[in-house]
């Protein structure tokens, strides 16, 4: 054998270990042992009618949990980034004028994939843990005159949940399409993508659904139609190309599917069982259930005397919280405390948040009273026992 | 409730139903329970060491697949068409000029793809089952000058397992990066990047390794990184920037991993287990399974009277037979009657082979002579059974 030759490595024949673990970061979720078995059933083909039956049902569970008659609404076959490029790839050209709103990272990266795509991109700045004005928006559009107005919903950074009223009518009188992330909050938090004139939409698969990560719901309105399917020039991706994913997902009103891509069939399934179990409960149930736990979860802290991030009440997002990190404490210290002897996962900040909060995530089956009593005595556990500096 | 109130949806309501079926088209492939079952082990963090540890052993199964010792070397969080275009997004710029061989439908999305991102494409087609000498490709390297040329080694729409010897070197006569799509060929064909001076290889989970589909494992040759490494604008996307995806890997040497993106970690699970399993037979022992099946096959096929569409013996995909559609027959009623009697995919042409041919999959734990028998038992049956027009 030449030196070029690889021998088989020896680590893949250790059997494959996972550890059991409560997941309250800020995502992925814990995923209930329906879900995951759901997406351990067989693999069929990506073409079958089996599988345009599981994606219509999909479909139905996404218009449902967005609240949208949207025809055009799928499930990208990627996590959220891949979605969050899927509605930036298809409704920006080169050359078109983007703003996005940042208050935290994801407006951010909306920036960089638009400019990496050739837009003239603008963003206005909100301090992290806060959200700019309707009037501040509006000035904005006026200034910059974008073809598309970013902005994320819940912005699980810094844990606020932005208020919508107004901004999609604000978009449209100036004829620009109004793209929200909903990652963090679709599911968890009241959102209406149709009476809020949204025009795309989406999420993942593994916050508040439950699911694996893997799959990610998006919806795009007639009006984001209109400018997508009359485009000067092709979107950049043939992957992520609306045309093609349209077409795969039965949403053209075309007699037939063309192959496009082969669909992670099983992470279907497991999105397909994860929309059913919201179903079930119900999602204005899911909302309220959501409210009330966050609300106890930071009515606890509080008495903790522990602070909240973001001041205002109402714009706590009820399923990523902030908290300011204890003063005197090293917040690395404590997040590895609580993973080490809780076996339960919390994390620090992200982007303009690194080192100032601590984030805990309750999302979809984690929304429970009993989860934040794990929590709460896991912090308190953390604030006794990690190295406290008195200066 | 106003008419925007979306319901719960009723087919939500019923139970997920998924039929067993014997997968014998040219992928997805049968998923055996163990590789399933790992798939549905629980759900950690996309930064946790644990799964950090699961990539590592990925890493190392891949190098041992594609026989290379490229640090660069990852599973992309998509399907195969996601490594296309993490490849091509990464190795080319805007006014670049980019080849690629067209023998089927591949060599075409390649360059469909490359167009998109603004790169000057040419291409050079061979006929359907065929492909070009390497003279008529140096040929086109002197009068393009690409900075890429792609070929696929499997070209699963025509069945042609295309040799590869002296290409790699006369790429590199030219300075030019040599990229090889092996979603079909790959732990089925005999492959060695290193010595076959391949810059970037990629393939599929879903064919010889029985994975689900969802993840992509890709590599990139030190000439390759070179390159994508010092280029002078960013790639289109941030999703599939190699600078963040070989950083999420652990490949860029740096001693800390920063997140990029959520990666799909049940998914990892089962890409490391059907790596495991390759291992455990051995590379050497599953290409020469698989063309000893395929001899048996495409004999078989000869005895029954049917034409195999590649004439060059060697050049017959040993994981994808294509068989010239039996004359007098409708190919649809043969694979639908197949399908309704025998619970078992076979299927027809794509691209240049539509209405040609019959296409028939056996990859991974599907290549064994039983499977051949119940395919070669179910084709006599259509064959009877299917109605002929005996003009």
């Amino acid at each position: 054998m030449s030196s070029l030759y690889v021998p088989p490595p020896a680590c893949l024949q250790k059997p494959l270990m996972v550890p059991h673990r409560h997941m309250f970061g800020p995502g992925p979720s814990n995923v209930p042992p329906r879900i995951l078995e759901a997406g351990a059933k067989p693999v069929i083909g990506h073409m079958h009618p089996e599988i345009f039956e599981i994606m219509n049902d999909i479909k139905s569970g996404i218009q449902y949990m967005f609240q949208t008659h949207n025809p055009v609404t799928l499930a990208v076959s990627g996590t959220g980034h891949a979605a969050m490029e899927c509605a930036i790839f298809n409704a920006v050209e080169a050359g078109e004028s983007v703003l996005t709103e940042v208050n935290g990272i994801w407006g951010e990266r909306a920036a960089d994939m638009a400019e990496r795509i050739g837009a003239r991109v603008n963003t206005v700045v909100a301090p992290p843990g806060g959200f700019l004005t309707n009037a501040e928006i509006e000035q904005a559009l006026v200034k910059h005159r974008p073809v598309v107005f970013f902005l994320a919903h819940g912005e699980s950074s810094t844990g606020v949940l932005r208020p919508l009223a107004g901004i999609g009518q604000l978009c449209h009188k100036y004829n620009c399409l109004f793209l929200v992330d909903s990652v963090a909050s679709v599911g968890g938090a009241p959102l209406h993508m149709d009476r809020q004139e949204i025009d795309i939409l989406y999420t993942g698969s593994q916050k508040v659904l439950n699911a694996p990560p893997g799959t990610a719901p998006i919806s795009f309105s007639e009006r984001a139609c209109q400018k997508i399917f009359n485009r000067k020039t092709k979107p950049v991706s043939f992957n992520l190309d609306l045309n093609c994913l349209a077409n795969y997902w039965g949403c053209d009103g075309k007699p037939s599917r063309v192959y496009h891509h082969t669909g992670p069939v099983t992470a279907f399934y497991s999105l397909r069982e994860s929309l059913a179990v919201l179903t079930e409960e119900g999602l204005e149930e899911s909302w309220e259930r959501h409210h009330k736990v966050a609300e106890y979860f930071h009515a606890e802290l509080e008495n903790m005397g522990l602070k909240l991030f973001v001041k205002e009440k109402k714009a706590r997002l009820p399923t990523v919280t902030t908290i300011v990190a204890p003063h005197g404490y090293d917040w690395k210290e404590i997040t590895r405390y609580i993973m080490k002897t809780h076996n339960l996962e919390i994390s620090g900040g992200l982007g303009p948040s690194v080192g100032l909060v601590l984030r805990v995530g309750l999302m979809g089956c984690n929304s429970t009273k009993a989860k934040v009593d794990m929590v709460l005595a896991a912090l308190k556990d953390a604030l006794k026992n990690c190295h406290e500096n008195k200066l």
